[in-house]
């Protein structure tokens, strides 16, 4: 898959979708020529197999690298400048998450099934790990003094992949209003006095 | 399974396992037997069916009812008790949590496709929600004033499911002694200066 066609990601959309349902093992070729509207034969000439097909999925649709280009700076000539960039710094994870939060779950579900996968499943998690690091440290000097970056990373990290997952798996609803709102107590409470 | 025997448990055991390593999908009442040591014949008479066995694995091992049963009762008369009380909810659940991992990461990694099974998987995410929201409800003298209570819930609840999901698929290490810390800090920022 050198550039990615039409039918190319209309096959990756649909394993996700049925892997989303039925688990990745349960999705087979079949199923996703039939959800894509393809011949099965046109899965196998561009992905070769479900291995691949996987791969390329987490290469198209995973977060990691949209995180790792996210251009990070965060203004802190004052405090409320500093505050909004924390919060749009979120707010950017969070959506992008909230895309396929299936990618983000068949992580932690398959992870152990799929050894060959381990870098794509955890790319996403390192990557927003470390985002949401350099954002607490850029944002430090108008942060409550001494503050733990480490502790606040994931406070804000578990903030985001509880709800967003909680969410994904109808425990939880939410409206984008009151998860703005928390997430700027969340952030409110990191802020210096 | 009226009384839990010891080789209801050992099954129980054995598909923990197994399930974490491969998926419930993939563990069959064959493997489970060999891994427990039992005759095939046994897991059925004991639990009749898969499904059945996977809802006595929950009933036996999750952490909701145990998290129902703690005594919740923070001392506000100083800070330092307020605070003492809010570690030790949060290592209570960290305990619990830590002892069987997979069960917490099924609840995700399978939930789509045991529907039956949705309340056994979701019983110790609200259970959880729950305890922390009343910990810190019942804290809320000693906390920041105006201090939302929800916010703070999801990130130390965020906080411990990442930490320990993240720990349990190798994408975190973190000492027992570290992780006190990060915790103490978490509920540092949540205090009244």
């Amino acid at each position: 898959m050198e550039k990615a066609s039409q039918t190319a990601i209309r096959i990756l959309e649909a394993f996700l979708k049925l892997a989303d349902e039925r688990g990745i093992k349960a999705t087979t070729t079949r199923a996703i020529a039939e959800e894509a509207g393809v011949n099965e034969v046109t899965i196998f000439r561009i992905f070769k197999d479900k291995e691949n097909l996987m791969r390329q999925a987490y290469e198209h649709f995973s977060p990691g690298k949209r995180i790792v280009a996210y251009q990070l700076a965060i203004d802190t000539s004052t405090a409320a400048q500093t505050r909004s960039g924390l919060i749009e710094c979120m707010k950017f994870l969070r959506t992008i998450f909230s895309e396929h939060p299936q990618l983000l779950l068949s992580g932690v579900r398959d992870y152990r099934r799929f050894s060959t996968l381990h870098d794509e499943m955890a790319f996403h998690a390192l990557a927003a790990c470390q985002l949401v690091t350099q954002a607490l440290k850029q944002a430090a000097p108008m942060l409550r003094p001494g503050i733990d970056i480490e502790s606040a990373t994931f406070s804000l990290l578990g903030f985001l992949y509880t709800t967003v997952s909680w969410q994904h798996q109808g425990w939880l609803q939410m409206t984008n209003e009151k998860w703005n709102d928390r997430l700027e107590s969340a952030i409110d409470i990191l802020m210096a006095p």
